[in-house]
C-alpha cells in the first residue's frame, strides 16, 4: 500500500510507479553532480572561480579529490577546460551551457539551508541587478506561474496532455 | 583575477567573496542531502514510498546503507520515523516540513537531467492537478516572476536593499 497518504505525496498511479521511482531522470542528474565537493566547485564556478589554485586555496580541498572532481565534471561537459586569454599557459575551468544550467538547482538548495539548516538571512544577497530586489523564492509553479504545492501535482502518461503541450 | 568573466559569472564584489564561496548556506544544505541515495530516497518518500522494505525493494540499495541514509535523514529532521496507522508495530518514514520543503531541490534537479542528461522528454509528466498542464521549467526568477539568467544576477549586502524588503 504505497499510494494510501496523498495529501502528503505526488498522485501517482500504479503503472507510472516504476518510470517515477526507478528511470526517472535524477538518477543521471546525480551521478553527473551529486556529490557534495561537486556542488561546491560548481558554486565556485558560478561566482567567478576559474583555475585549479583558486579552487584549491578557496575550497580548501585536497588536489587529489580536486583534481577528480574536475575532471568529472569536465567528462561530463559541465565544465570546459581551455586556456587562459591572460596567461595561455595556465588552464581556466569554464561552466558550459550545460553547466550554466545548473544555477536553479544551487540557488535552490541554497535557500532551502538558509531557511532550515542556518535559520538566518545570510549576506550577501541575491539580487536582480535591474531592480537590486531578492531573487523570488524558488518554487515549484503552474505553466501561470501559481506556486505548487505537493498535493497539487500529479504525475500523468504524456499521451493524456491537453493538445498543444 | 578572480572577477574578470562578469558575464559568465554573478557579479559579486571581493569584500563579499568569503561569504559566498565559503560561508553560505550551500555546504549545510549538502551535509543534509548532497549524496545520491538520500536524493534518491527523497524521491521515493515524494511519491509515496514509506516503509524501510518499499525503499530497499524499490531502490535495489543494499540494507546497511538504507540504514544509514534514513537515519541521517531522520537525523536531520528531514524525515520523521513514527508508526504506521494500519499496522502500528511497523514503522514508517514520512517527510516532514523540513522535507517537503526540499521538493523544489528535487524537480529542479530532474529537469535538468531530462534536458541535459536524457535528452529525451520523460514520461509520465508533472503536473498540476488543476489544469493538467506540465509545471513550468525551475528557473531563478525576479520579484515580478521574471525570469533571470546569470549575467543578471548580483550580491549585494543586505544593508543596501531597497526599503521594504
Amino acid at each position: 500500500m504505497v499510494s494510501k497518504h496523498f495529501s502528503l505525496a505526488v498522485m501517482i498511479r500504479p503503472d507510472h510507479r516504476k518510470a517515477v521511482l526507478v528511470e526517472c531522470a535524477l538518477p543521471g542528474a546525480l551521478e553527473a553532480v551529486g556529490e557534495r565537493w561537486s556542488f561546491l566547485i560548481l558554486r565556485g564556478a558560478f561566482n567567478g572561480l576559474a583555475h585549479f589554485e583558486e579552487f584549491q586555496s578557496t575550497l580548501g580541498i585536497a588536489r587529489n579529490i580536486l583534481s577528480n572532481r574536475l575532471g568529472r565534471l569536465v567528462e561530463h561537459d559541465i565544465l570546459r577546460r581551455e586556456p587562459d586569454p591572460a596567461d595561455r599557459r595556465k588552464i581556466a575551468y569554464r561552466l558550459t551551457d550545460k553547466g550554466r544550467a545548473l544555477l536553479p538547482v544551487l540557488i535552490t538548495l541554497r535557500q532551502w539551508g538558509e531557511k532550515w539548516i542556518s535559520g538566518v538571512p545570510s549576506n550577501p544577497v541575491l539580487v536582480d541587478r535591474q531592480n537590486r530586489r531578492p531573487v523570488a523564492p524558488m518554487a515549484v509553479r503552474a505553466a501561470d506561474g501559481r506556486t505548487l504545492e505537493l498535493n497539487e501535482l500529479e504525475w500523468i502518461d504524456r499521451a493524456e496532455l491537453p493538445d498543444g503541450e
